[in-house]
């Protein structure tokens, strides 16, 4: 066997899986765990492979080709410190390290710079697609030193899933911690994603009384058209399964509502208070998940707090229709800010982020692929500036032929007492932007009276006090 | 002259407010100011008061009576951590500093637990009410040790707004971070609050096409029952008022609509998102705030993107009272946010906040002053241990009453293409609270599906993973 190309520390799953994937593809594979017994049991488990067991990190480290590329699979934070910092002693200046881990991207800026002054490379990259994904081709996420990237590109190229024209869904997004934040904003919209099916399920059963099987068919149908996607796909696969403990149940009506999550939502939702871009639908999706979880006092509430009172709606015989509708709209509301979020944090952090392909190297791996980023590429190939998505052609278009339906929809939740949380945040969102004229002047008004924040005029520049506590 | 009880450093306009306003009450305040012309202008502007001047800060320090009460007036940040430094050599155990900025609560803790290493106490205090405020009377919430609060206690007291009943608005909060943490939550209800009648004021104007001078009087009706409140009043107030540059027109019309912030919202939205509990109407309004700064792309876009093409909506003739109703309704929601945000905060940093005292240091002095915060004291005092406001009888009352009208009020907006986030917000709130049931079931089986997070069931406990990929 060849020196390994390549060296893969931290053999759970995820790590595991890549080193499976890379190895694959023709290259020997340095693998290493903390715990030797991990190591062991791939070895025997995958006992043709061309994989290469170190037991200690020296060894494992010297077994590699130089430069050395080595690609750290361990917990995100205090773990990640710690094995870097066993490691720094046994590299060579132009080695490179990556972490594939769910890191935090401030992290990886911080650990970028310092590994930097040693002359090591550091590149955080973002994998998503689970670990299915890992083993048969993710999508990739690199970023940090450009030239570190190089050096690993083909690999990456390989391993990446392909979408269907063949492309690797991977490239370089920029320095530090471009790639984790892609991720991050990626991990965003997936929570978005999912909260707005959970919406358009929850009316269709509450609002409509149609049965798990039935909408099954109907997320299945939704998924030949516009809103092909993994998520939908799985929706229409998971709503036709029975309980795995012998009833005949539908497993969904078993699973508790408690929705969990990783952090990287609530991080993406962060982000965008920090950098001043709104990203309502997303941080919607965050809070309904946290609000899922107080379970008992829901429970309670539902004893205490009357329901509406308003007369029962009648839905119209296009019901499934327009909610469809409602779905693709609010998904491009996501998008949308989404996108305006990787803009702000581009010029925030200098990171000059390709946002065409970015939408192309999630076509395929990931969780949120799907048909309609194509969609967003091509927007992004007909003007790289473009302030926001809504204002391309493609999803102008979109906004207006289907905005009604969104607004029907909500109306009907609404007063329905069903709580939809995602939709409402889509059409405020919509009305928002496209408002020439916003009553923030009226808040504007109320800082300065109470505050002397000042103001801007409509007609004339300059900063502005008004005296409201002289005598009238 | 005796020795001066307090000192206060940093001569803007809150620090010497505050030193003005100790000193009516009868002390003799040191005062300080790294430039020391600001210094000596306090000094001509006010020779007649028991205020005692130090040029550099070993003057001041020994100035003071023993041990040593020392309130910051300086900016938050690195400013802050300046003045401290040199402070430092010059205290004795048992000295208290007070930090009266707009700090981080984060900051706080860090400073306490720093300083405490040499016996310095060090109190963080929240301070609203603006510059008027600081003079008459703020509303004041400290946080810190507890024996160092008992040392400046009848200060505080004495310079604090006092509520109808005469009550000092201010409380020991807790220790280290609370005060400034419970003064950030205030931020964001008050953001929240000006978002709802923002809200109110564009749909009356937009919908009802009412004219700035009959919303006066609909502001100044409000203030008369349930909403009396100071930003109701002062609404009134400012749509009274016409161009201070000589035209006739109403100065709101003339207010660029884009809403500034301080950061403060942004903090209470990122620490709900960290602690997780929702807090959905404050973090809308921090990004209305946010979207109302893209003043230029919204003109683009409101030439590009379609409105609605729904037939008008026909409003009913109590169409002022329903958004009346919808206002307190949405108040209430926000305020329920806001107090479990305080009790998550409260458990994970260990604080035993007192909610119904906190509301009751709200009642004056602050921006958020209203009348029906002895509704929220009642509410603790009846059950400190309240799981949300919404469980209480009176809360409850009003959203029976007043529900209805909001789930109206949101379908008229989003039928006539109007923004309404917080509304919006509200409601999504209400009935995710009191659904028995949410679709979160659904999430949780998508997550188990792509990622294997596993569930927890209805039936059963335990946590269950389900053999998606296994033959059917």
């Amino acid at each position: 066997m060849s020196k390994p190309t390549i060296g893969v520390i931290g053999m759970a799953v995820m790590g595991k899986n890549l080193a499976l994937n890379i190895e694959s593809r023709g290259y020997t594979v340095a693998i290493f765990n903390r715990t030797s017994s991990k190591t062991e049991k791939v070895m025997a488990d995958h006992p043709d492979k061309k994989l290469v067991p170190s037991y200690t990190l020296t060894d494992f480290v010297q077994s590699l080709e130089k430069p050395r590329r080595i690609l750290l699979m361990v917990k995100a934070g205090k773990p990640t410190d710690a094995v870097i910092d066993q490691l720094l002693p046994l590299l060579d200046r132009g080695d490179v390290l990556i972490d594939g881990g769910n890191t935090f991207f401030e992290d990886t800026i911080e650990r970028n710079a310092r590994l930097d002054k040693s002359g090591i490379n550091f590149i955080g990259m973002g994998v998503s697609g689970g670990e299915l994904g890992a083993l048969q081709g993710p999508s990739l996420m690199p970023g940090g030193q450009k030239e570190a990237y190089d050096l690993v590109a083909p690999i990456l190229n390989q391993i990446a899933a392909k979408a269907e024209d063949g492309q690797p869904c991977v490239t370089y997004i920029g320095t530090n911690g471009a790639g984790h934040y892609v991720k991050m904003v990626h991990n965003g919209i997936e929570y978005g994603d999912m909260e707005l099916i959970a919406e358009s399920y929850n009316l269709m059963r509450q609002v409509g009384h149609l049965k798990p099987q039935q909408l099954a068919d109907i997320f299945s149908d939704w998924n030949k058209g516009e809103l092909s996607s993994y998520l939908i796909e799985i929706t229409a696969d998971i709503l036709t399964r029975k309980d795995d403990h012998g009833s005949d149940k539908p497993i969904v009506d078993l699973i508790l509502d408690k929705a969990g999550n990783k952090g990287t939502g609530k991080w993406s939702s962060q982000s965008a208070l920090e950098l001043g871009v709104s990203q309502s639908l997303i941080t919607e999706a965050v809070y309904a998940r946290y609000i899922s979880t107080f379970k008992d006092e829901r429970l309670a509430a539902n004893n205490i707090l009357p329901a509406t009172k308003l007369p029962q709606i009648k839905v119209p015989a296009d019901f499934t229709e327009k909610i469809r509708q409602a779905l693709y709209f609010s998904k491009i509301m996501s998008y949308a800010q989404g996108f305006a979020q990787l803009k702000a944090a581009s010029a925030h952090y200098n990171w000059d982020l390709q946002y065409g392909e970015i939408a192309q190297i999630w076509r395929a791996g990931c969780i949120i692929r799907a048909q309609f980023l194509q969609k967003i590429t091509a927007a992004y190939h007909k003007n790289a500036d473009l302030d926001n998505l809504l204002l391309d052609d493609y999803f102008k278009d979109i906004c207006d032929k289907y905005q009604d339906a969104t607004r029907e929809v909500v109306s009907w939740a609404v007063q329905s007492g069903i709580p939809v949380p995602a939709f409402s945040a889509a059409i405020a969102y919509y009305d928002s932007y496209r408002a020439a004229v916003l009553p923030a002047n009226l808040i504007q008004a109320q800082r300065d009276y109470f505050g002397a924040h000042t103001y801007q005029r409509v007609d004339e520049d300059g900063i502005f006090h008004y005296p409201w506590y002289e005598e009238q």
